[in-house]
């Protein structure tokens, strides 16, 4: 169960509106790896968690401060937008520095939200539940996680040189700073969780298991041309658990068949000519 | 440009057909971890990459290569859903054993792709673009591809199981194989990266840029009530780049202002009574 | 079975072009609560209606009139992109004042559809099928319809403001009058179910039938901090169909337990080491 | 800002797993009017809230219930999933019983998620942002969270019937009362704001402001043939402000143009052969 | 402006409810292909269409006809969907048999439309805008709908075999024959437009405005091993429309450079070390 | 199994950037006929082809080919945004002509994929599954093909006046010889399958087979008003197979029931007081 505080985790106060930051800055609400993906991908996470309480209760502590990062979020937004209003559009045919400003705005903040924060990434599109993971292995997920949290604070730091207003920077730079935090916080864990049980997902099917499959665990297929890649760490040496040393191939042949399908029962109604004998 | 050779890169023979794992395995071939997953991140990472040969190199061979495995994947599908046909359907209201079956068969696997692999989550949820993720930061990047491979074998581990098919096993066996070396790899280069730059993405935006908000890098803010959490590698130490030592906070306070927003002009039509002084 | 007469319902001549407004009003053709949302909201509603001829009746009434409000929409985005052309585009490199509208327009306008009218929002997003319901339910559904009609005119009048073209306002006009309208028929329609059934939908399931759980249907759970919500007429006084009086709890404690769910089969390959006896 | 206790706001202890169950109880979860959509739409309705602290406060304290709902279902969710294998899928080749259950599974239940909840619905479709409103006008908006209870209850009372499961039906119980609740609290702010505003939205237009096409705000077009829906309270009387009075019209006629569109300019490529003066 | 009449195109009258079957005959409702599909699609290109009367006039024909196409669908999913219960479920897990048959079930058929039709295909994925087309080229388009109709054929003939139902054959037959009809009618039109404009969309930019390029116009590129493809009209003799001579390039080089790309702005935050000299 | 060569199929060269150009780009990239929709078509046509040696490796060649061309077309918009830099948003603030710019450009080709392609079509929806067709009926994929290439000739003839850029159009030039060439490749191909099994999709089910509703093959319904349809070569003469003659319906009525459907269980929850005998 939640509860919520009045106040904002850190304080949010722009300068001056902009709404086509406003715009730009929906990306990192309700995009891929905005705050709407990580605040769910947590709480899910932390839901479904089995087992590991130290992980569970981390996942929900964590979870729950990205819940007020979207309403962060949903702040500055607002005050980017505000004094907006839709007649500025209809001023814009009459003038190109009015036209340039509206050209760039959003037109769902005003029409659709009413100068709020919406559910969309900065093209508008809805924020969906294929963004998020929580999968019930720790180390597949805490991989996501660091991830996400990667890619996150690239985007805030790109946004950052957006604008000069001294007031979101300082937003930016909380979010940065949590951002960064996070990643650390994903490196302990991953770092613990592949101590324990190696550094391959999932540990439960080791190399064995892969039986005559296994030499290709350590085979790098060289199927573009030009061989750069073989100067690589992945080329050469040892894998990271120590099981098998790496084979650049440089120039792979395939190991399988030319595939040679049957052809249907008539009832699929393809028209071809040919008859085979279905398999069934 | 690209080139194709008609033999498959692995054998794909089943023992027999199974029309629900072809709706299953749909989840490895169009899933958010599918094969297409990687196929189109990896071709869009290294058409996009700038700079650094021997990555772009790299991510190229291994693009080529998922290019494959999508191709694999619908020769895997044909084959467990041949001499399947609409007429089974029919029988299925007589009899429960058909209709079972029947029951857990795709629609679409009749209807649209006449017994094909389809573009499609074991859900049927077309395949999207926001799958996939190529941001111009390489160590960004490579996190993401090093988690969608610990997602991609963990589903095929799963998938192992669902099946007694020697041959549908034999594939899987492949896969998981490639599926570990991939793992190897994106670790090599991420280790390679992380020690050039350091771990924390983007390494361009450095500790002292984030300014007044540097601190919060280090906290851990307890926002779930129980302390587990406390016990773990994030919450005690020093960052894994030594730059700042962790706090665990266990009563976390707010530090922003509760939020107060302005009244907009009438022409947002918010029917909202209260006047206050548009800030614009 | 439907019929179609040439003229439009309303008359749709706007004074003069403009493609920025153009794709402002694909909000209110192809989003969220645009004329394709009420159109096939209505007209399934009305294909699946079981029972009652005259809910029935007036549902096809209504569905059929705004099939003639997505022709009429259409017409308006025609007129208002009439005489753009692609070339406009390159000219925009060369002057702001046309780069500054170029920069507004929805290049789908151009490059997918030749100037005429798409079924997408404002943004660009397609319209999609879980933007209606039709559930089975008459009043469910028609609070769906009322809530529909009242964000439709709520987005035609911001448009309203978005422009100063006699022959669009007019347009908008009668869309504001047919809007009211339909707000008032819905009104009366569910005024007309809640006086046969009561108020809480669906109606057949009845407060007894929630048994130990009833008392919750009283209760203003007060999980975010401060107590101005205390005072709104859902904190106190009697449910308006009698069968119960609200309760404020200011301080909520949570009535369930801290979940534990079991660790799963070995199969799932969830790397815990943790065992716990599976409930099976 | 938001803080979490471990403990669930209701009780959530199941009879026995049916994974059956679990499927369709995604629906409620993650679908159109799942615990998802009110959560994030009773949040950013809060966190947009401009002025009027009473209402901001009641929609903070419900939406943050709501975050408990989703972990409430994710908990219920993994208890209908517990002990489910992927290995019972193997099985299921041989045993038309078994079967028959795994043809009823979300494979993503296994493959995906590991045995917890989805952010789904109940046929694998990501819950997405266009499920949810935050118009900035209140009375638009509380139609939409009355009208988004009815929904949930009535899906909430047919899941009710789809299981004779004890510990099940004791938590959608909970959830029926709940949903009473909240459909009781929005009629009190609606008809607070309707006494307040009037019944039409927006009120800041009204009928005046409507012009010409005022009278249109008055008349039932009856475009279906049949006139059943003459004997409607929208059809005859005086609409619920006191505004007008409804007309029933029986054979209504187009009152527009027919639409004569010209032909754009060659770049466009329409391959048109007509010729007409373009507008511009 | 439209009108609608109670009866249905067709007779619509099922021997006997079948769920399952239901659940299939969404494809054509609500998938790709889908009569949704047509019906937006040719009310779009009617409504849309610039110029030739002949055309347009045909297109609001054939448009109007689709909307009762999806009645009639409406009310053939209703009819298979009749008698059917929440409670049918609960017996499920009891029962093999009626397990197999709920199995199988869409279960939003319960608890979403309550026994009607919905707005999805057959996977329940919800119709989305971006499956039709008006791009204002009428040749473009109207290959289109012959495509159109003869996936949407297919797939009918492919559902006739899933169901023995005399009386859902007879309304299966009645849209086969309709599909065969539309697919006469838009090659009727086809051959009309391509006699007078030629067979190349757009017939506005001509070969010789394709420059230096035009003689890629005729080549095969041969670039997956094997030469069986040479054997085809597209390899040898001369272009339908008697411009050019096929060429079959058996061993084909690329003719372009190896892109190099330039370093980015520091402000991207790429964590590139290499330098080049920015291009803008 | 595929490989990749280094040089792209044809020179990309760019005169200079222009990131508005770059954004209409994606329209031919990652649109709904972009080339990353030709490209996964034919591959999945080609993987999943039974039978017919000659179009099996005919779709090979071409689905490959296409592989290059999302190459190229990255690499075009990669060299149109080169030099970009978040810092232009901030000054546009400050100058009309800037903002008029960066009004018109994506944002996320700077925040999400720092200056390169995206898989996403010009208003930024991502690219999905279901723009693609792979049918198992090649007359009926092959009809899609010739359709998708028309469409995408169309709208690179468009782009063409977008830009005046001379490197820009030299590579659309290549694309619009090369969509020309397959327009002509498609239809050799649907001649030599038209002319072996008739022009009907699929042939298998034959005017006999639709009994009954033979006739319904050659009717033209004119639902809407007006007759200018009745002179196309769709109302008159013989259809194309000479199995029938067209009839021009100028007042067509329905020929089915009108829908009265049973009232539901009451576990359906639809709150109806009438009673009717289920019919289950
Ligand atoms: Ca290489
Ligand atoms: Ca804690
Ligand atoms: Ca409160
Ligand atoms: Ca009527
Ligand atoms: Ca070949
Ligand atoms: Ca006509």
């Amino acid at each position: 169960m939640f509860r919520h505080q009045k106040e904002l985790q850190f304080e949010v106060k722009v300068d001056k509106p902009d709404p086509m930051l406003a715009k730009q800055v929906q990306e990192v609400l309700g995009g891929q790896f905005g705050e709407m993906t990580v605040m769910m991908q947590y709480l899910f996470q932390g839901f479904n968690c089995r087992g590991n309480e130290k992980y569970k209760d981390m996942l929900m502590d964590i979870g729950t401060e990205e819940i007020g990062h979207v309403e962060m979020l949903c702040s500055l937004i607002s005050q980017l937008l505000d004094g907006a209003s839709p007649e500025d559009q209809a001023e814009a045919a009459k003038d190109p520095a009015t036209a340039a400003i509206m050209g760039g705005i959003n037109p769902q903040h005003l029409l659709v939200s009413g100068l709020g924060g919406l559910p969309t990434n900065s093209q508008g599109v809805p924020w969906n539940g294929n963004y998020i993971v929580a999968s019930g292995n720790l180390l597949a997920d805490m991989r996501s996680n660091l991830h996400a949290e990667s890619q996150g604070r690239l985007q805030v730091a790109r946004l950052y040189h957006m604008t000069k207003d001294e007031g979101v920077r300082k937003v930016f730079r909380k979010m940065l700073a949590r951002d960064r935090y996070h990643q650390y916080q994903w490196m302990e864990a991953i770092n613990e969780l592949e101590e324990k049980n190696g550094v391959v997902v999932p540990s439960s099917f080791p190399p064995e298991a892969e039986k005559e499959a296994q030499e290709e665990a350590y085979k790098f297929w060289d199927l573009s041309e030009g061989t750069a890649s073989k100067e690589g760490p992945w080329s050469q040496g040892t894998s990271p658990d120590g099981t098998g040393k790496y084979v650049h191939v440089e120039n792979p042949q395939p190991q399988g068949q030319a595939p040679n399908p049957n052809v249907p029962d008539p009832a699929l109604h393809h028209d071809l000519t040919e008859e085979k004998v279905p398999s069934k």
